[in-house]
């Protein structure tokens, strides 16, 4: 049996859990060996937590059962998520994150800790939510000089300017209307602005190119000016607004940008509507590729997530042999 | 430095070889070792081959070289390529291939003869050229349970129906102007009639289900006989016609078939246009993703041979340590 924790019983940590209960038998076929979550640690009361036994406030009960070689953290944010990733690889136990904010910020370096303690720093789920993109980058296109990177990487904005462009609504009514049905924050700054979008781009960007663009060097545009007339023009030009993150080399140099851009119907990110999000990679063999999917939500985040804590238990068993 | 050999130096044969020259450094870089081309296997004449002296006609020299750790065969079709295969691995040699026939109809056999020799039989490129897809489908989607999977797996078809469409133009006239530009065969029954398509679903049903679906099993049905009207009907419909591949789990079975479709425009698939392909995946807590990109040509296709050979150099430096 492998043991996980999982840290953070939001969204994304609670779906996580439900796939180890839904998936068990699938997942211990493909892994050759059980996974069972052992202790979740989350500061908030559970009214109808699914399986309280394993609930605990206290992050050091994590730290202090060895049996656990994995932790899932979905807290989100710098810190505490920080502190507790750093303990965690420090104390010989991999870690497997959906915190974009946090990759982006300090992934280097936890990937360094990671290394040198043997275990790893994963973050499939950081990036496009449940979209298989960070692995795919990192073997399937393996083979390719990578040239450019781009892509629908926050499904808010994305939902924000379909409504606007479907319905002709201007962007405050559409705004009020997904924060009433929860498809946005009561503060989006972090989505409307750009700064979910800059963190994702900046984790490919890394992952791609094998250098990564400080926040602060990413030119940065939201899609708060955009107004129902932008999009009526943009369409009557033969395109759809989107808010694009974008990565390239320029001589030798990675350019990253957040903004809406005109993107003309003949691109296959034309078609990504709602809460989708798609990547598309450009490599000096494979040509262009799209990857696309659900960018965000408990279930699909959690794939990515799963898949990760299923790699390492799978180098786990391999390791026994 | 890992030696490799190349089998059959056609089109994807010859743009793998490129790749380990183009690439070579990044290649280094990304594997921690250089990945060299020591011998290609051709019966053919060259008169302008890029490397003359590594080229041999003899498959028993790249037996007899026990520096060679990983051999392409990108020969194509059952014979000798089936041949060839079984004895690279029963020698202990690794094997990468894009030949989707020998994949769906001796897969299992061969992948089950490279465990029993501790060696790996990889086939990434034999579906959907340099889309990421057999990788993705066995590690980055692992904790879900697949339900369906479903696309446009064949460019030859895909071509002929989006010129049907763009252009109003019967079949057979637009088949004949594919053969001229090169991007019909000959004698193109393959494709047409959607053999192709169904290697490709049985290789997929296999990966994704664990079952693999017998070719003579998959119920079949070529575009041979999709008329300028019925193209013509879709369209009013709101939908275009694709030539299918699909494989589903209906009571624990796996069903597949290959066969022309109505796509409504909703589904990401319609807008899958001319030699490109795309692969639906839905899982059970992933939802939708979608792989989209050049699914044939020499060099996207060699980026995912390339992928595998990586892989296994990968596996080869990390087993040294």
């Amino acid at each position: 049996m492998i043991n996980i924790a999982i840290i953070g019983f939001g969204i994304v940590g609670s779906a996580s859990y439900d796939v180890t209960i839904q998936n068990a038998g699938l997942i211990e076929k493909r892994v050759g060996d059980s996974i069972k979550v052992k202790k979740i640690v989350d500061i908030r009361e559970f009214d109808d937590h699914p399986a309280p036994e394993l609930l605990t406030k206290n992050f050091e009960d994590v730290m202090n059962d060895p049996t656990i070689s994995i932790v899932i953290e979905s807290i989100g944010g710098l810190n505490p998520a920080y502190k507790f990733t750093k303990a965690a690889l420090m104390g010989g136990k991999s870690v497997v994150t959906s915190n974009k904010e946090l990759v982006a910020v300090h992934g280097k370096e936890l990937t360094e800790i990671a290394k040198q303690n043997k275990v790893s720093y994963l973050f499939e789920a950081s990036v496009g939510g449940g979209i298989p993109i960070i692995r795919p980058l990192k073997q399937c296109l393996a083979a390719n000089e990578i040239t450019e990177i781009y892509g629908i990487l926050n499904g808010t904005t994305n939902y924000i300017l379909t409504k606007m462009r479907e319905e002709g609504r201007p962007f405050a009514d559409v705004l009020k209307d997904a924060q009433e049905k929860g498809y946005a924050e009561l503060n989006p700054a972090a989505d409307i602005e750009g700064h979910d979008a800059c963190w994702k781009i900046s984790i490919l960007s890394w992952v791609a190119f094998g250098k990564s663009v400080e926040i602060e060097n990413i030119s940065r545009k939201g899609i708060d000016d955009v107004t129902a007339e932008d999009i009526k023009k943009a369409k009557a030009g033969g395109g759809v607004i989107k808010l694009i993150g974008r990565a390239k080399l320029l001589d030798g140099e990675v350019q990253c940008t957040v903004a809406p851009e005109v993107i003309p119907l003949s691109d296959p990110l034309a078609i990504v509507d709602g809460v989708f999000n798609a990547i598309v990679v450009r490599g000096n063999f494979v040509g262009e590729t799209m990857f696309y999917g659900q960018g965000a939500g408990g279930r699909a985040t959690s794939s990515a997530v799963m898949s990760d804590v299923i790699e390492i238990a799978r180098n786990i068993v391999a390791s026994r042999k």
